[in-house]
């Protein structure tokens, strides 16, 4: 069947980088207000056949999470491979040492998150190209993670932020919720920057206090790492110290990049949202009419007003409604210029099948 | 008036970080092509009027130019300012130098591309303190170029790899660039990676020749350069290779940056591909057929379709078309479901405004 073809590598493809800065979410896409009045508009679709076959939105959040799953699988498996062969390489390498395995998985984190601190270097042929290895694959599976688990883990840290902001005003926990999804972009933000100054202030404080750096030291070098940086005057350098920074350097150097694919988010939502407003207080003049007006009945149907605007907006292009149209007329059996019941049974019967 | 208004933010606001994953973009701007047949559907819109008050697609690929030269002006604000403050506290920078203003440069470029080899470091707390400011801002800088010039720039390659491809099948320059653009992102994808092999040998090359590395060290000090990862054990260390060095580390961090956003892009365009395939050739059902008719006359009209259809794909969602109905209703003067000149004749008429 058609439906099952397609589920199938919907789930399987589960990399979105556009999930980031795609205009879907920015304009919410949980949130399904009922447009108040005109009850002759009936768009408030999900009806149970369509998600059974539709990848609703509902649902690709599902798929989120599954994937979320699968990232920490492909890091659990890098991370693994990563200590393993710097562990068995382990004379190849040269520079401060602590214990055998710590350092490997140390070394492993600092080459994949490109902070290469340099206070652990390859010394022979064999362990400069497995670093080359590592650092190439690294940077792929970062870029993995911050398409989808550090979105995800962010997104459920949101909610508490909007809950701790919003305390003192009495408000239900509907309302913090509705807060949190009107204003996505600028609380993801929020939260990221809140991660990140707590992330820094923990490193900062643990570098003063357990690797005897004085308090500037500790704030360069947590700069430093965190940026991926890492100049390598300063570093990790005691077991403890090593440890703390394995989970640390992942996290902070994740949580920096985040913040600015957020604010990224941040301004084009804001952008965003002045082209809507824009599009839809414009006057409109009858070369809009006409122009929007498809199916040349001289007036503009509410179908018709929303896919002008979309086009004007940007939100689907010129391809996007050319695209769908030859699926329509594919569809449109009996050439009426119209989707009716007798479409439908005509291509259920064989004859007017191609 | 009012299209002067939006017409103003739209210009200034020019770092669209959307612009990279955008749907719109893999879905070719600019192409319009014109649906054949069906006389009556007529939406090859762009009127002299509509583009005058509209930031069309093509007059956005003007501003992307335009932010494109301001993209070049930040940088070179950017570098004389961390070439300023370097070269005045060069007596607080310790490592290996060569000469004053060419050091600052190249430190300055090290740190904002975060490679930090740490060959030079800062070595007093006035100095720490600039190269963290400079890497925070650097990386912004980063994200920003990454954003447009990068893609711009890549853009304008895209041709020539698509000229050199289909070189031996004698094609006009038309289906050249209709294959460039139906193929976008496997295109620019191609483009970048055939940029950083030829960064990647340049840069072996020279190492290999100019610095006296070995074959090996020189292809491992490429890769921990261009991934940013510095390690710092294999640097430029003499004057012509800190010359070469500020020019072609930007180029190819840059560029293998550019080549994980092309690979990212391309994975969700083929993704898009299968949903859109997906909608437009499932069997239409009566509920699709009810879900479809939005003013509820019991057929489907071709803008119907392309509303429900998009909103399956997730093109669109539901409060994009809420939001617009909302105008709908606003410019519905009269109430009688559809817009027509009468609406706008009574808008116009000052009694019926608001």
């Amino acid at each position: 069947m058609a439906s099952d073809d397609a589920k199938e590598p919907l789930l399987s493809l589960s990399v979105d980088a556009s999930h980031q800065f795609n205009e879907k979410n920015l304009l919410k896409r949980r949130r399904y207000p009922r447009s108040n009045g005109a009850p002759s508009l009936r768009i408030d679709i999900p009806n149970k056949n369509v998600i059974e076959s539709l990848p609703h939105p509902d649902l690709i959040s599902a798929q989120d999470r599954f994937s979320f799953k699968r990232v920490f699988m492909f890091f659990g498996v890098y991370l693994s491979a990563g200590t393993l062969c710097f562990y068995l390489a382990r004379h190849q390498i040269k520079g401060k040492k602590t214990s055998g395995v710590l350092d490997a998985i140390y070394f492993c984190v600092v080459t994949m998150t490109t902070v290469g601190y340099g206070d652990l270097v390859p010394d022979s042929t064999l362990a400069k190209l497995l670093a080359c290895v590592f650092v190439f694959s690294g940077m792929g599976l970062v870029g993995f993670v911050l398409s989808k688990a550090a979105d995800y883990i962010v997104e459920k840290e949101e909610i508490l932020l909007v809950k701790a902001i919003y305390m003192r005003e009495k408000v239900g926990p509907a309302e913090i919720l509705k807060e949190a999804e009107s204003n996505k972009a600028k609380y993801k933000f929020l939260t990221a920057l809140t991660l990140l100054l707590v992330l820094v202030t923990v490193g900062t404080i643990f570098l003063y206090q357990f690797e005897g750096l004085d308090f500037i030291d500790a704030f360069y070098c947590v700069c430093a790492t965190v940026t991926t940086l890492g100049y390598g005057d300063e570093s990790f350098s005691t077991e403890g110290g090593r440890l703390f920074a394995v989970f640390w350097i992942v996290m902070s150097t994740l949580c920096l990049a985040q913040f600015f694919l957020y604010l990224a988010e941040l301004y084009t939502e804001n952008r965003q949202r002045v082209l809507i407003k824009w599009a839809l207080t414009r006057d409109l003049t009858t070369s809009d009419l006409e122009a929007a007006d498809l199916d040349n009945d001289k007036v503009v149907s509410v179908s018709e007003f929303i896919v002008y605007k979309l086009k004007e907006m940007g939100k689907i292009t010129e391809e996007d409604i050319s695209v769908v149209m030859e699926g329509f007329k594919n569809l449109d059996v009996d050439h009426s210029g119209m989707l009716t019941t007798s479409d439908l049974m005509l291509s259920e019967s064989p004859q007017a099948q191609t």
